[in-house]
């Protein structure tokens, strides 16, 4: 297998875990088929979006390359068919989902140093192409973003992103860095499932009640 | 009457509709004059914005082109003042919709494939083009998007686009696909409409309950 | 102080009253640190990148420039150290925030009139440029954005806006009218606040309560 071949299925593997996570929020809320498989592309594609509008890559690769949302949307109609099977996938998919937001974000990091954006904005770039999705799913269905309310998840893209620029701001080794990052989002937030197995998290339910600051 | 006219014109009644629609919207949250424009606004132009984001058309038509938002804020306007009048003028409005629907669809999608999307994704634009301003008049007013739960609604477009792009596909004849698509999708619509008259919509109440899944 | 440092120490005192009133909201919704620095930094900076993206500026300022998002995040941070303290400052946050809008809104107007957007569309993507932060604080939070119900806010925007912009339709002064267009945002915004100070907002609660309108 060549490495870009290697690099595409690891991409599509991402879009499918992300298509996931968007169709399980989007059976909970018992949308429709229709309804389950939109949240699911939002939530698989939002963040290679937002990415390569602002490095004014056009059209975006969602847009471009028809397996992207071609993966997507088999991932969340699948989803919406067999969600009573999954259930005991949990742990599956919050793993599986690690390693995407690992990948998305060195791509995400990776793709915005090419197209001349300095390290910093590189960095925020990556996050936000890990995490984008997640945002967009979490908009669609009416919640206060999950990301926000979980330190370890966006810090750990940040801290992959970091990796990345920082490797490559000193001349380092291109393919190293980016599986350096990648194993560092994806061991950080492995660590942080590990221990939040055993963390309520109280705050869920009232926040919804809270008067408007404006 | 010149086609570039008939043409603008029926693009200006699309986006009149889709203001129409949004300032109901925001009437129904009793916002004030201004938000009840600005809501109208982003559901005229929304989708528009997005599309000409993607393809990367600068500036989006809905800020080169002062008759688009000037045609979205008289119409929202109108609507604001007028609303008590508007209940009977329900059913029209509704069609209405289903004409902007499938007018927004079938450019958006021709758009992107005059851009260089390939088909794919040109779809997926074209139906974006058509739902977006619903989904962004939505979001604002705080609602999990109404497309969401129409299954009817989204299809019906994506119906269009794939009529579009497949005849562009099998170099058929230009003009003559675009009033097909358009059609299917307004007769789509139709048809959806006149059986949900009774068809009571259950689920409408329970969604905002539900414990975040995220 | 030369001109373009004093227009940078204006712009990054924007940043920062923004991004303290993105970070409010945040812990009025008891975020974490990251989550209040994120809204924080959308708050700062949501603006800015939606004007860079509809006049096609690559990267968005936000990210070309690091100095843009480490004043958000440390202003963020420093509210969610300091709020405890920061309710006597109450006043002062919303002076300064009146000034934040009156600059963001001129210097967006002005960016689009450069990037060659038509008079309509530049007063119209100024507006949002100086709106457009607190909009994606409040879809973040889970509210109405406020804009929407505090009809003075955006009118205030829009007037600088046309103000900017017709004296540049008349061939005017550009340093002149980019100070008169703030002044007049400002002095909007401070009138407004003044007597809105003995003015309940009534409608407040029962607007999530609706039904939907769809």
């Amino acid at each position: 297998m060549h490495t870009s071949t290697a690099l595409l299925v690891a991409d599509l593997t991402g879009v499918a875990v992300f298509a996931a996570s968007g169709a399980s929020a989007g059976v909970a809320k018992r949308l429709d088929l229709f309804g389950v498989v939109f949240v699911g592309i939002v939530a698989a594609l939002g963040g290679g979006i937002f990415r390569d509008l602002v490095i004014d890559k056009a059209p975006p690769l969602a847009f471009a390359d028809w397996r992207y949302p071609a993966t997507a949307a088999l991932a969340a109609a699948a989803v919406f068919w067999l969600h009573p099977h999954f259930s005991r996938l949990r742990t599956t998919v919050l793993v599986l989902d690690a390693a995407g937001l690992g990948l998305f974000t060195v791509t995400g990091t990776t793709a915005a140093l090419v197209a001349g954006v300095p390290a910093v904005g590189a960095c925020l770039i990556g996050m936000l192409t890990g995490i984008g999705g997640g945002l967009g799913r979490d908009l669609l269905t009416g919640e206060i973003p999950a990301v926000l309310r979980r330190e370890i998840y966006a810090v750990a893209a940040l801290a992959g992103a970091v990796t990345v620029a920082g490797s490559a701001r000193l001349g380092g080794d291109g393919p190293l860095a980016l599986v350096a990052g990648a194993l560092l989002v994806f061991g950080v937030r492995l660590v942080a499932l590990r221990r939040r197995w055993s963390a309520p998290v109280a705050t869920d339910r009232p926040l919804r009640q809270r008067t408007p600051t404006g």
